[in-house]
């Protein structure tokens, strides 16, 4: 029986044995034609032979390597012919297949990806562009042994489905399902977890220094992309790998640019000065060059030179592009749909023994798809162009819901009026829909600096110095990558930066990944922070009102991903709260239950139903984690035989604020009990 | 009378009005000649006349900015003379000075510098390297309505003299007196705060865009050094800044090599790729021809040609460094020590309008003394070569004492030859002498990355993914800078990398820059770390051993700054610790003292106090503040009424685990009352 086991280590371990494939899918009709052959008798038998541990076939050694094969039973159904993809359980099948064959599997897997993904048309993208890319490493490379890393989870679909996670792809973020991102818990083939992008070329260094040391002879391949590159990181990770100079394969996979870019038609949309250097790489004379070699011949013969071609493909005579300064060889840009040309490039690569870092410069385009599969997808959906799958995705089945980023959009639209010198900074991995309406609205006003959360808070604070008014809107999980400018270039310096902490708590089936499980800890504990929650919309607005109005310090709030409470949509003007003071929203006796942020919700909720039972329980809003409401706090402890606090974040959080306010107060002299819900129990 | 503010905003503000200048200052007697010819008593008016708000005079408007100014009259004493110095209050003075005064002022700073920073060579290094650079800048720009930051604060001293504190440049790491750093508390002059470095860029363009916004003119003026460019946020500022597109002028102050390289000769001493960048463009032939140049001849009529030879002076005919690329204009290399040329490119640079950021590469030599000072110097000294005066420097004054960090590498290189594999990454601002000896020994096993934490971190799991034992090893501040990776790429992945968290808790006279208050929070709400502190050195090589043997997660331990315990300077080796279990040290009644890591030290003083009165106190070592030790502090509940916890660090650390257990234990029902002692109390 195969097993499948997903790690969610922010919390919560699950383990299911066996009934994966037997759950019904509940794919919409127009999916009968999924594309799937594969042996899946002989896929459970691998698994069952794992067993045999010293068998040396290479099938049972795959089978060893993966944690996650359900039962395939009942997942036969009406198929597009998929022949070669349905030959390949792992990449060793990939090695005797031809160049045309891998075309062949390559439009296989577009096919398959265009079915899963359709209804993510982002993660479609991102995944469709970097197909060939994927079948040339693996072609190429020897994975597991030797190592592939990947920055962004959305280009690993295809890796994945290389990697003997075919069948569980539909699976993907669902409970007990797939990870979108790769994870070392769910394949060998995964040799480091990619998760808030930029971590690949220090993780694919350290593991080529531990190669070095070790004396293997493995090869690391790292997969960067255009957003990895507004990230300081990755800058700090090749300036590195330059200086150390291990062999290492650094791809730098473009989609942002097709391979023919109609720059002065093309709207400003980049986020920084980087990709006009790509730009001005890809329109280079020696690329255009390759170009017009590349129709002369087509012969095996000419791949040597093809390689020459490309590895002289620098701007300038003295190699000096950004990636040569860093300390890597480029070589570039290589037509990432061409698997002839990726194939020649990474063979020559590989086949180089002492020659340092390389970068390879790769051109992919979001939206390629070839000829046969685009009309193969149409044929069968003629009115939409796509094969849909309904997904449990709580953000995008909630596109008519208000949310309450909606809610934060219209409160900053209205403070903005009151307040001309409000500005607004943005970072992250990628922006909600919901803010689009600020960057047009404000227009000079907004600043989204993509992956460079370090920056965004610095020039926040910078903003503030500058005598404007500014709110850095960063998530939860993407704030910890710049916790030391919050600490040293905002707190310590006392600046007024007012943070918006969104998909703060757990945020659905993003994962772990995207959890915001840290800041009510790491922000609360901070001197000059203002530490703030709403408990529902109205309170965000007012919330919004009282940090535009703060101006001697800095100060945070958070609110949850997902919809608001109320459904009329009325919004009323936000009013300024008094810092620090907190409210009672149902007065009951002996137990209080008090809690912080969205989860005075769940707090109401429990009451409500306790009340049906006859119990009576007070309920309090927080509203502030620093400066706590003291008086709030020692009301509900004398009126109150318990009191439990509600919150959705880690320890160290609200509730270690009130056990410390309420110790040192002396109120735990047996008159009460304190105990907390946190939502996160993580030992 | 004057008054002195010195903010410490880690806990501690402290303010002083009038006696700063009234105490004693010991200095040795070889300090008689220390150069002081200010005119005390009139700054001291100045300071006074600043109740006259609406006076239009300078010097009052000069009084106004600066926060610190003390009472002089005692400072007069037997001096080198500074003529020129003694007419500088504040930048306006260096206007209408010629090339040749400001030289003569360069020197008199020089000699003032080398004084007062004589028993700390490093920062005198620094400090001398950009004294005509700080006077160039003054010179052209217009402080504090123009905005000059920096980005280390050891480069600020020479601006700490020419705005206003050149009194209190003695006073500087003392209590009450000057910050090292640069602080918006402290003076105007002081657009945004120094501390970690690499954060000018952001600031300065945060600075620069509000000014766009706002219509005004100043102009932002940013200075970064070779450290920073290791750090991954300046590239995130760099790229945003070419982006954005917004006027702004950053100077590379690239001290690493002196102008005259002698790249053969040279060990290989520089952390990254970067420095071979820089050497590259230090020798590449313009810069060459440039020098050619200069010795045609020197008329002033010769400037505007110079610049455009400067502007010309970049590698290939594209334009392509990395600075280009990035998107600033890149300008330079400028001979940092040579006044004329900074002042010519200053100038020019200031006048352009429409230009974009544009980059200015100087270099500055780290050693640079004018002939006539040196000679002034060693005269005043003919043994040593430096005056020196006796600073209160617990790290400079212990170098005979045995430190923990001491501790901590014999201890590493004994678990060495038990583990073969261990590696050790190092990252932070600067590398502690101890960890020398480390370097030397592990040779191709020790990587010191500098300023790259993010990088450090995920390149220690990639280490540890390939089948090696990092120990990685970051100050308790600097970590903060990587605390997404140690989330992300460390701990949710469950990857065994051993943190060293160094210089935990207060610094000492490095003040709140480098007091490490958060680490204990911010790391033991990880749901995979194991979070320790050793309560003397005995025991830090026990958690080295325990660190060292833990393979299957991710474990940290944090060490204060200073001296160790015993004297004896013994070494057991290491003993792995059982995980989660404390001690108790010594058995008394009624009152227990639970203690963190070195804070257990204090616990054992308050136990021999309170013994003398009779009172008989437990001490316990909790070892561990993730996993608890849940069975010590049951027994230390049930057997006393009072249970204190001691450590030194923020709220949400050791004393909260602690009340959060106890409070969900029940143990909170009235026997016993909780109390926690942090050394940090913020709010």
């Amino acid at each position: 029986m195969g097993s499948a086991v997903a790690q969610c280590p922010h919390g919560i371990t699950s383990h299911s044995t066996g009934n994966l494939g037997q759950k019904k899918l509940g794919y919409s009709s127009r999916c009968s034609k999924f594309p799937c052959q594969l042996d899946f008798a002989r896929f459970g038998l691998l698994h069952q032979g794992s067993s045999a541990a010293s068998s040396s076939d290479h099938s049972t050694e795959f089978g060893r390597r993966i944690n996650a094969v359900p039962d395939m039973d009942d997942m036969f159904w009406d198929k597009v012919p998929t022949p070669l993809l349905d030959m390949v359980e792992n990449p060793i099948h990939l090695k005797n297949l031809s160049v045309q064959e891998l075309k062949e599997l390559a439009s296989e897997i577009r096919s398959e990806l265009s079915c899963i993904m359709s209804e993510k048309p982002n993660s479609l993208k991102a995944s469709l562009a970097v197909v060939e890319l994927t079948i040339a490493i693996h072609h190429v490379f020897h994975a597991p042994v030797d190592k592939i890393l990947w920055d962004v989870g959305e280009q690993t679909y295809a890796h994945k489905i290389l990697t003997g996670r075919r069948a569980l792809m539909r699976m993907m973020r669902q409970k007990n399902g797939l990870s979108s991102f790769t994870s070392r818990f769910e394949s060998e083939y995964d040799s480091f977890g990619t998760g808030h992008g930029c971590n690949s070329v220090s993780a694919g260094l350290g593991m080529a220094i531990a190669r070095d040391i070790k004396g293997k002879r493995d090869r690391v391949v790292t997969v960067i992309s255009n957003a990895t590159t507004l990230a300081g990181q990755v800058y700090e990770a090749m300036s590195n790998a330059g200086y150390l100079d291990s062999n290492m394969i650094v791809i730098l996979n473009d989609s942002r640019r097709s391979l023919h870019p109609k720059i002065e038609q093309e709207p400003k949309t980049s986020i920084t000065a980087l990709s006009s250097t790509l730009i001005k790489i890809q329109s280079s004379k020696s690329f255009r060059k390759f170009r017009i070699t590349k129709r002369i011949g087509r012969g095996m013969h000419e791949l040597a030179a093809k390689f020459d071609e490309y590895a002289r493909g620098m701007i300038g005579p003295q190699g000096s592009t950004l990636f040569e300064e860093l300390g890597l060889y480029y070589i570039g840009p290589v037509d990432g749909h061409n698997l002839e040309d990726l194939i020649c490039v990474l063979q020559q690569v590989s086949s180089l023994d002492s020659m340092g870092p390389v970068l390879i410069h790769v051109i992919t385009e979001d939206n390629h798809q070839d000829a046969e599969c685009n009309e193969k997808i149409e044929a069968d959906n003629p009115q939409e162009g796509m094969i849909t799958i309904s997904y449990d995705d709580s953000v995008s089945s909630s596109v008519q819901t208000r949310t309450y980023s909606d809610c934060l959009v219209d409160s900053l639209l209205m403070e903005a009026e009151k307040h001309k010198d409000i500005v607004l900074v943005h970072a992250g991995m990628e922006m909600e829909p919901s803010f689009q309406v600020l960057q047009e609205t404000f227009a000079d006003r907004f600043f989204d600096v993509g992956m460079a959360e370090q920056h965004a808070v610095t020039f926040s604070a910078g903003l503030s110095r500058g005598g404007l008014r500014p709110f850095c809107i960063i998530p939860s999980t993407f704030l910890q990558r710049a916790y030391d400018q919050v600490v040293h270039d905002v707190d310590r310096q006392k600046i007024p930066v007012r943070f918006v902490i969104t998909s703060a708590g757990l945020v659905g089936n993003s994962g772990p990944v995207y959890c915001g499980a840290f800041d009510v800890t790491f922000m609360s504990c901070l001197p000059n922070m203002i530490v703030m929650a709403p408990s529902d919309e109205d309170e965000l607005v007012d919330m919004v009102a009282t940090a535009a109005q703060i101006d001697d310090r800095p100060v945070c709030f958070r609110y949850p991903r997902g919809a608001i409470v109320r459904t009329d949509h009325f919004m009323h003007p936000g009013i300024p709260l008094e810092i620090g003071k907190g409210r009672v929203l149902v007065e009951g006796k002996e137990v209080a239950l008090l809690g912080y942020g969205a989860m005075v919700q769940n707090c109401l909720k429990a009451q409500a139903l306790l009340s049906r039972l006859g119990i009576e329980v007070t309920v309090a809003d927080a509203r502030f984690c620093k400066p706590l409401d003291t008086e709030l706090l020692t009301l509900l402890c004398e009126n109150h035989k318990f009191l439990i606090t509600v919150e959705e974040g880690s320890i160290g959080g609200f509730a270690s604020h009130v056990a410390q306010f309420i110790a040192l107060n002396g109120h735990l002299d047996g008159t009460v009990k304190v105990m907390n819900i946190r939502n996160f129990h993580f030992w």
